[in-house]
């Protein structure tokens, strides 16, 4: 029996650089994917686009675009044609496998919980991203970034369980290591929420919970998954893109002082450009919305096709390995167990 | 008149490498700067430290030392010896004008409180840090970094007077952009401390208040001052210090590559070794103990001898700018505004 292949719907209208920048994305993940791909937007922008190319995308005509400023749950229901909306009742309708937006966050997050559901037992979706870690070939997956602010104990616990199942099911780690973002190694460190979930963590045995880890740790390697409030980490994603560029910037500034850096500069372009290219892919370019009844990924706004690309191709693998099945299965016994 | 020499009280038993490198920071500094030294801490250890060097530093004994796992407020307690209160006694006495430790922080701060007490119209005292930003020669002042966990608005409002007051008086900055740490520009963004706390911070005459700062904005340089809990500073600079290992190790694995990176490296050293220098004096040497009756330092754990140095370059500075006193007359009229 033949495999049936991903289908991603891929809302080609959000973010900054739509929908050309979606479209070129889109186009190389059709081609070099075993995925197919619904391209969701105007037809009059994305025609145009499309008339140069090859392809065997499906377009499906949504007529309305969430833009940035926009109340969330305003928007959708003034835009019952929103592209995003489109996207997610494709997956809802059983005619797509997973959505892709680089739109607004907070209507991405609201079309997909009214249009898809919570996943059942899971009191709050929570957005996670893979980062880059001191190890080779290593990321950590940090959740939640942003979809929760004022964040309760259990959730944390639920947190740590999807992001285990996650790990489990697409990066293959059989037990992943779970680590609470917090100001000191002790149970006894934090604040009232951190004290209250390392408890949970520590008595939950769905998950491999090793302690807190401290800011420094996050990327240190020796986490698989590190849960934290939407708050702290969204603050923590931004810093690092904030951080990265300043790394660019000074390394703009001194390296090619004097007589040396002007010829040694030339020498090392090769190489600076790929230490560049790994603090650019340090930006994620999707982030999972992890406890809604389908697969959804969420971009960076400011995405450029190459980020596009690895975010669809991040949608086809959580399809592929059945990530969604996989969390409901597990999810049932934590409720269960734990009423808090 | 002659002015008073500053007289620093340095904790010389604090820190993962005590006594050795505070010893040698602390006589760089008596040496260097217009200040007076006071090395507390055990005659035994200290004496064949100070024996090889000519030094004018007065030599204050203290017998016992308070270790880094201890609970601090135990730990005061059982040693009233500590070298960590001998220090806050001497400005307490009036015979130092600040402490510098790079011991035990929690222990450091609770000296500090029980010693010299609270500055009138504060509820509870922050640490603040200096980051590098992305503009040269600019500074920015992160405070809370991990004194107080879980905030009410108006300690944040509090922080950010104290902030603006020592961007004035040790930074010359004539009025101090303060920003709020938030996950968005908008006011309505944030948990719900963050929320109420936009509406105290707007609401401030005193400050210069400019919005809501988002992670990658903090180092920007587009702000002078940026308040938040002491739970998210904490993480953030404890991440900032991971961030800045994981990119000298990228540059370690990258640079070197093929024959052009053979080449050039060695022609690039010096420069290189000028990058890791600035990401280097990004982890700050020391940290502002703020809200309490006296200049206090705070200095990382890891500290060696030039963090030492710069740290009590820090205290000086404090010292002769009349920091405690600019923020006695100044916190006074907010207190009597706010009473939440």
């Amino acid at each position: 029996m033949a495999v049936k292949r991903p289908r991603i719907a891929v809302d080609a209208m959000g973010g900054d650089h739509a929908p050309g920048e979606i479209v070129t994305g889109a186009l190389r993940a059709q081609a070099e994917l075993e995925a197919d791909i619904l391209l969701v937007g105007d037809p009059a922008r994305l025609q145009p686009l499309l008339s140069l190319h090859q392809h065997r995308m499906t377009l499906v005509p949504a007529q309305e675009v969430i833009d940035m400023g926009e109340e969330p749950l305003t928007a959708l229901r003034r835009k019952p044609d929103a592209s995003i909306t489109v996207a997610m009742n494709l997956v809802r309708d059983g005619q797509a496998d997973a959505v892709y937006s680089a739109g607004h966050t907070g209507a991405a997050m609201a079309a997909a919980l009214l249009q898809l559901g919570r996943l059942p037992g899971i009191d709050r979706p929570a957005i996670g991203v893979s980062l880059p870690t001191l190890l080779p070939d290593k990321s950590v997956l940090l959740l939640d970034v942003g979809a929760n602010v004022d964040c309760r104990p259990k959730f944390l616990n639920q947190f740590a369980l999807m992001g285990s199942i996650y790990s489990q099911c697409v990066l293959g780690i059989a037990s992943p290591k779970v680590g609470l973002l917090n100001i000191g190694e002790e149970a006894s460190k934090g604040n009232d929420v951190s004290v209250r979930a390392y408890q949970l963590l520590s008595q939950n045995p769905q998950i491999e919970f090793v302690g807190n880890a401290e800011g420094r740790d996050v990327i240190s390697g020796a986490y698989d998954v590190v849960v934290c409030d939407g708050f702290v980490g969204n603050i923590l994603l931004k810093f690092a893109e904030g951080f990265g560029r300043v790394i660019v910037q000074l390394l703009r500034d001194e390296l090619p002082r004097g007589w040396r850096g002007q010829v040694g500069v030339p020498l090392l372009r090769g190489n600076l450009r790929r230490v560049k290219q790994r603090l650019d892919d340090a930006e994620h370019g999707g982030a999972l919305l992890l406890g809604v009844m389908g697969v959804c990924v969420i971009g960076h706004g400011s995405s450029h096709a190459p980020s596009v690309f690895n975010a669809i191709r991040l949608a086809t693998e959580a399809v592929e390995q059945g990530v969604v099945q996989r969390l409901q299965e597990k999810v049932g016994a934590l409720t269960r167990r734990d009423g808090r």
